[in-house]
């Protein structure tokens, strides 16, 4: 049983001697169990950020995460972010954010590692094979909700400071830590939290390292744009209780008809957003992003069969990167206040909210968007003369990112993969939304890398959440078992 | 505290003597705590037989109501009506029919009394106002899922033949009852049974009452029609599990858009069914039925007010009426396997499954609204072009039912209606679906009269379902406090 401590020790101990590193090899190997045990218990805690009602598990999650920091002696901090509003104007005290710091001297790099330890939501009758939240070895993956995302991650780079610490090493690098509670919803709050410490725990910070995100394939890679996203409520209330379908349908004006007849004209079968305004603001394709992603390892085929499709919206390498990358698409997630459950209610719902998404790229700008939806989904809705009442909110408005390839902070990451997997690295984007790397960019001005520990397989926010003790079976691997030794050799390159 | 005892009352006892009267109104009176706690502890029982995980409260209702009319001394059976087939061919048990006989006098009339115990579903969180499993008395109203419809009007009629036996008056007439577990579902098995039974339990039947049905408004009413309806599932199934719509969304063709576009075909927003051949198998409006519906009493503000909108889907009550009992409509419930929980899940839904039900009327036909449903999804589905999979499935199919309101036993039902209330009552029929009327049409050619118990604002199928101990608060009625003398004067009428 491999956990993946080892690429944060990559990168903590990039300057550290040689002699160091069997001695960092054993005592890792010697503890995987631990650091199962640790990311069994982490995962136990149903840290939904999206769902109020586990609000309580969240802040048990960043208590538990601040204890653990604690004991290693870190400098940690509770920072109290303040609450958020709910509908109807209730007031939900936000998880605090999770710092620490370990070393102070000015002589070193400061390396700030950001994680996160809240979940998507999952439930067993989602259509898991195994209990999400007790962590579960099949096949040397570690299946559990947040596992890959991004509680294993956080983990491993704590653990890459406790071997130090538990070897009496010196740290080559202050290492400072910010783990937040609200990643899958926004980051409401992280941002003031930044902009405050702006000139104080971020002032020495030199670089920030994200590990939320996966690989593209086998192929080893560097993460250095993500998507932003908008996530919307639409919701149409008409009559003032659920009726019976058989007494009342005929002559009530049902507000499930005219939701799915607004949502319908979201996104044409073929992918196109009809919601004016929204194309026109994408950044086009250059020639020399169509010729870098002709460049990068994508096999369509196993694409399709990993997530079970015979056919994709796209048929070719360049428009489905470009699709999965830069370019926004709408989803919708579900309805709330519909009947859901199994069975065969004959129910006219009277409240019902639709829940999409449209994800975000250079140039968008999501207040404008927020507009532009709004904007139409009522003039489709007035279209219909419906006495029911539609309400359109925007309850997540992040913003996409992009950093520089070319900057030498993604260089030093080319050469170190390259000497670990003796091939360079796919320069990649992700589709998901990290807001976190926008937020430091606006915010801190400081250098960022994206370095994914997650395995492309993983399933984030999908059932079956896994961490994978193998990202690749083809090529040499951090974290396959019989290849412990090789990536040690990546210490002796400094990507700072 | 007054349970709707009486009219079962008025009719069992429709042709006993004057002195008795007294007596029954006093043993009535002195035992309503029994009957509301009699109704406390039925619906205590979460007995939703659409659910399948609620089958064990479903098979302990049948035996708890089998138990009480064995305590009556009754001839009671339970009645096997084998299995249902669930989606993966798995069987599942299917709740016993409870028969009981008290009386076999060759000399009396027989009547047989339909109910049913099963419910619709009902959470807290679905906007109740209390528990609806814990029967709670707010101003006279009894508030509990399956209060209204259909446990406390068939404890109505238990409680009627109890009065009698406590008393040791002799039953006027024959009693049977046929209390079943699968209503709420389509009557499941209760077909077969009948059938089965039609030269035994049913051969010495001469009417059969149905009181699963209220009435329209303060004005009494009969009932002599009701709506079919066809449930249907249309499930789109695309990637083998749920995905992040971060990391997908762009490249996969979603199953939810897919399903929101062909639901979007069903029904346009003036209530104009779309599936082809629906409407045209529907009997036209007679003359002599528009100047029915022109005399019923139906106030269109109040009718507005109690359900909440500003707007109904026609302004006049000839429409109204017509659109609520004789002709179809489609309603969309629901869907099941997308994110439809408190939060904003980012995930795209793998297999989405809508419920959504046609009501039927004369002279549509089940088999064949299975088959133009089925082929206009597909046909619709096609155009897309979609790799995903859909599947059509028709759950519940019953037919609508008929009976003429100048049949012997309506007029004597309509003379009455006249005694008690001072008024004729309306001929009404029900939007909702009742497929034992029809059934038992069917199979026994019996006579049939439907003598709605429930009051106008009920709410069956929605929150906050009551029964209540007012059926009109203008009227005289059968369950005001205050009136409690008047209704007895019913039983010089025989109806039979």
């Amino acid at each position: 049983m491999k956990l993946p401590v080892l690429p944060s020790i990559l990168l903590v101990i990039s300057t550290a001697h040689a002699f160091q590193y069997s001695e960092l090899v054993q005592y890792v190997d010697s503890h995987q169990e631990e650091y199962v045990e640790a990311l069994r218990e982490w995962v136990a805690i149903e840290s939904d950020s999206s769902n109020v009602l586990k609000r309580p598990d969240l802040h048990r999650m960043m208590e538990t995460t601040a204890q653990k920091l604690r004991q290693m002696g870190g400098t940690v901090e509770l920072v109290d972010i303040g609450e958020q509003e709910l509908p109807g104007g209730i007031m939900l005290t936000l998880p605090k954010v999770v710092t620490a710091r370990f070393g102070n001297d000015p002589s070193k790099h400061t390396v700030c590692v950001y994680g996160h330890v809240d979940i998507q939501p999952a439930k067993l009758e989602d259509g898991w094979a195994t209990d999400p939240y007790n962590l579960t070895d099949i096949n040397g993956n570690l299946y559990g909700r947040g596992a890959s995302d991004n509680k294993a991650p956080v983990l491993a780079w704590i653990h890459a400071v406790e071997a130090y610490q538990a070897l009496n090493m010196e740290l080559p690098v202050n290492v400072k830590f910010v783990i937040e509670g609200m990643e899958e919803t926004g980051s409401n709050g992280l941002d003031t939290m930044i902009m405050t410490q702006k000139d104080t725990f971020f002032s020495d910070v030199d670089y920030i390292i994200i590990s939320d995100c996966g690989w593209l394939s086998r192929q080893p890679a560097l993460t250095y744009g993500t998507r932003g996203n908008c996530y919307f409520l639409a919701e149409v209330e008409g009559p003032k209780q659920d009726l019976h379908s058989g007494a009342y349908g005929g002559t009530v004006i049902e507000p499930m008809t005219d939701l799915i007849g607004i949502l319908d004209t979201l996104i044409s079968p073929n992918g196109k957003i009809l919601i004016p305004g929204i194309r026109e603001a994408v950044a086009p394709l250059s020639d020399e992003e169509w010729k870098m992603y002709q460049d990068i390892q994508f096999d369509i085929d196993n694409y399709k069969k990993k997530i079970g499709v015979s056919q994709l919206m796209y048929s070719n390498k360049v428009d489905l990167l470009a699709h999965m990358w830069r370019y926004p698409t709408v989803s919708i997630h579900g309805i709330e206040g519909a009947f859901s459950d199994p069975g065969t209610k004959t129910v006219i719902p009277s409240k019902v909210t639709a829940k999409f998404s449209i994800r975000q790229v250079p140039n968008m700008d999501p207040a404008m968007v927020k507009r532009q939806v709004s904007d139409y989904l009522h003039s489709v809705f007035a279209k219909r003369k419906s006495p029911n009442k539609l309400k359109v909110t925007m309850v997540i408005g992040a913003k996409p990112w992009l950093a520089d390839p070319q900057h030498p902070l993604y260089e030093a990451g080319k050469t170190a993969v390259k000497r670990v997997f003796g091939m360079d690295p796919d320069l990649i984007r992700e589709g998901a939304t990290i807001p976190i790397a926008r937020m430091f960019q606006d915010v801190t001005g400081k250098g960022i890398i994206m370095l994914p520990i997650g395995a492309f397989d993983d399933g984030p926010h999908s059932q079956n959440e896994k961490m994978s003790q193998f990202v690749s079976t083809t090529h040499l691997s951090l974290f396959h078992k019989d290849f412990q030794i090789k990536p040690y050799k990546l210490m002796n390159v400094p990507i700072y």
